[in-house]
């Protein structure tokens, strides 16, 4: 896939440094390139719904943040982009010291791009596919009064 | 529609009241009754994004949370529930005070139900929709050594 | 909710009436109104799937039509809308005579609108909700080269 | 993946023909394997929608069988599979000859399984994504007085 913007690593980990929720969740920025952006999450206790397992909204959290910062590599210098609405499946329960979520930009668009994002425990060095979202996101135009998860 | 569970309110006010990622979050049981349940989210700067609205993943988490619990009041005693999938649409940006979830149970099943879920904001005491959820949920039987986020 | 267009009834009705593959299916416009539109499906035998149930690709066929064109009824003359996006749920098995199905505007947006729908049986003179979808639909500028499931 | 049934093949395929609604549409049975299903669609005129592209319900018709039937390839002899919900995002116009649809098995289960489906255009030999989909299938014990879209 083509960037627009010759600095888009560095834009792009910008906007995933200035999140308080991101860091409330203590998500890390993994590697990212043209159209993809990875997120590592080592599992605290706080993580976890009443069963020990993780909650499915840090699932959902992880998720939204990658297929969203997936789409903003490819955006242009000033562009913003808002999730407009994803579908996430939890295929198994997420446990462990660590989940790994990749974001990746199925359909770019001008106004509209498609992302999917995969998330995975590690058990024994082992990878495992612990839930899958697809999402839509809309790219807006970068003015200064837009602000909002959905503005279009 | 029908409980199965006299004690319903209380097991159901017991499970949201076990998981460290309320907690973390800062979610706060409404009222519930046969089929639904309420969550109440006063808003703190960290559950904002980088630009001063709040993250997808809190309404993510909002709305997973109360689409479970809305199908658990309708569980009986022992059973489980896990969110199998969910798809959310971002509506209005999330801002203000507080935000109010309401989970409603749109299609009880034996060992599945379908449940949706709509987000107000509240701003100058009127309530705008700012996302809404359509979800599945696994009702599985209580074991105690059945786990996860999906183990159907 | 506000149209924008003095002839949306005409307008949105005349976009129904060209789709061959409405024509195709059996479906029949209903009554409908700003932001909303309702569908009447008298079933056949070709409607179904191998177990004498109606096929789900039948009741996405529905789903995907109300809420575009729930969304049509507010665009303005010349706009053009495409289905972005949507989720279904089936929640009953589709038999019988007759499925209503009703496409609701959820949020109208001036370049993206979120519309659900509502499709029911009809059993003895009893509705029963069978299925419920949630969707992102895309309005376009109406320029005639302009075409495609998605162009944005 | 391991399928239980040695007669997969035979038993899918003959799912697969029984489906009034396949026929009227006019898919094909393509290639299939363990939790995988193709499934090829000439293209004909009544397949549009109202500007010459194909209606979005004859992409959501070929996901939802094509999602159900790699799950069908993971089945034991008797056993039903249903499907609950699924989403699918639009990347482009379907447009040409022919569409060509694979559904893919991500994580089989005893009771609900998650597939996904891309769709794909081909033009001048080239395939381009079209459409994708990911969907949630319950596996159904085979009694005979089961019927339906969900009976859950």
């Amino acid at each position: 896939m083509q960037v627009q913007d010759p600095q888009y690593r560095e834009r792009t980990l910008a906007a995933f440094d200035h999140q308080p929720w991101a860091e409330h969740l203590g998500m890390l920025a993994g590697d990212l390139g043209p159209g993809w952006f990875e997120i590592h999450l080592p599992l605290q206790p706080f993580h976890q719904q009443h069963d020990g397992i993780v909650h499915g909204g840090v699932l959902a959290t992880l998720a939204d943040t990658a297929v969203a910062l997936a789409a903003y590599t490819l955006a242009a210098k000033g562009q913003r982009i808002v999730t407009i609405e994803f579908k996430i499946n939890y295929l198994r329960p997420a446990q462990g010291a660590l989940l790994l979520c990749r974001g990746t930009v199925l359909r770019p668009g001008r106004t509209v791009t498609v992302s999917e994002a995969e998330i995975f425990t590690v058990v024994d060095g082992e990878q495992k596919l612990a839930a899958k979202a697809l999402a839509t996101i809309a790219i807006l135009p970068g003015s200064p009064e837009v602000g909002g998860t959905l503005r279009v």
